[in-house]
């Protein structure tokens, strides 16, 4: 029987442009003391690096099989759940939780398969667009009046409550059905922008906020494999309709 | 009247001989945001030290007042308790606790007067007989198979764990809107229930699961009003594709 600390496994910790060869090789030797292996860099300015071995102290294993993909899709395929680290999220960023229920959820899902978790890049974080590709954003409580931790003391914050969650107690409940997985997501995403601007709902050159708030509503919902089907059965529908005029 | 994040000004990092002087600028760093702002050095190798200053981010007024003492007795002077860290507490570390607990005993030590939170140095940790001043030895769990914690990284979980532990429960909360009136909700549900059927995606002489699975979803997101106004949209403008065939 799979233990629950085997999910950790399952954990992918993906760093989106990170410019400092040293925070990677940081990140690593994070995630490594709480038992994640599973690195996934998008276009990393430096790497690999020889600042990334030395701050990895003894995580080079990490490094020497960190992934690198050149966009954030590439990063999250295949995953069933993904959270993305905020320190101000935004209004329409989603459901946003504190990272310790942040990491629960994680690593209930990561009973299904891969979940990832988000880190942006270190001047600025994650963009909008990108926060947007995440069902879940994860804010770590902090000081409101200063800095951003750093991204790799942000990462060993999050590994921590990852393995805690892991590791602990804690109640709670995975779905009883089956996730959808986040290609299947931005696949109906997709398949609603465009029945929406086919139905002259939606016009693409004033976007306004429908969309986010669309997927902001749905995110909050966790969305089932099912009921992405059935509201792709609708939207199919509504093309039938429209075909057909 | 004193609120419990106050507390948080009550709290002494201590670092006792840290030999980099780039982890005492991090660790400076790490404390500031999460506000703790008390940083006492016991004998460091080099400080002040411009590599300090250039890791601590914006956080250089918690290294100009940062005290440099000669021993763990004076940096302990004046508290009302003192918990050691360490990796792998020894048989007669005294009361052992995981990081999170000891926040929480801390904090509460913070109600009467200064409490310190003691590190070792970065390769060998608090001595036995370091260990033995401090009431509470405190361990932040990790992977028993792997290299230990960076003193930074370290000082940013314990630092988490306190501000989390004194602001108990005000952590950030997401933005909340109008949530719909159950009223809205069923008129919502009625009006796609007839668009459906309209549609003649939904037979009601074979209703089969589709309107309960839909109202699953909706009532998992808690719909908010205006979530509510965007769905209705949506179904009239359904509704006139129809009436125009």
């Amino acid at each position: 029987m799979m233990s629950r600390l085997d999910r950790l496994h399952s954990v992918r910790i993906v760093l989106v442009a990170p410019s400092h060869p040293g925070n990677i090789g940081a990140a690593a030797r994070a995630m490594l003391t709480m038992g994640l292996v599973r690195l996934v860099l998008v276009r990393p300015r430096r790497f690999p690096d020889p600042e990334a071995v030395a701050l990895a102290s003894g995580a080079t294993g990490v490094l020497d099989s960190a992934e690198v993909v050149a966009t954030l899709d590439a990063a999250l395929a295949g995953c069933v759940a993904a959270v993305g680290l905020s320190a101000r999220p935004r209004e329409f960023a989603g459901r946003v939780l504190a990272v310790r229920e942040a990491a629960a959820e994680a690593i209930g899902h990561a009973a299904h398969g891969d979940v990832a978790l988000v880190f942006g890049t270190e001047m600025s974080g994650l963009s909008n667009a990108e926060l947007a590709r995440c069902g879940i954003v994860a804010t770590i409580p902090s000081d409101p009046g200063h800095a951003s931790l750093n991204l790799a003391a942000a990462v060993q914050v999050v590994a921590y409550e990852l393995r805690l969650a892991a590791a602990g107690g804690e109640v709670w409940r995975a779905p009883r059905f089956e996730p959808a997985a986040v290609d299947e997501l931005e696949a109906l995403y997709a398949h609603g922008t465009a029945t929406l601007t086919a139905m002259r709902f939606f016009d693409p050159r004033m976007p306004k906020r429908l969309l986010p708030r669309l997927r902001r509503l749905f995110s909050r919902a966790t969305l089932e494999k099912e009921e992405v089907n059935i509201l792709r059965g609708i939207l199919a529908r509504v093309d039938q309709l429209l075909g057909g005029r």
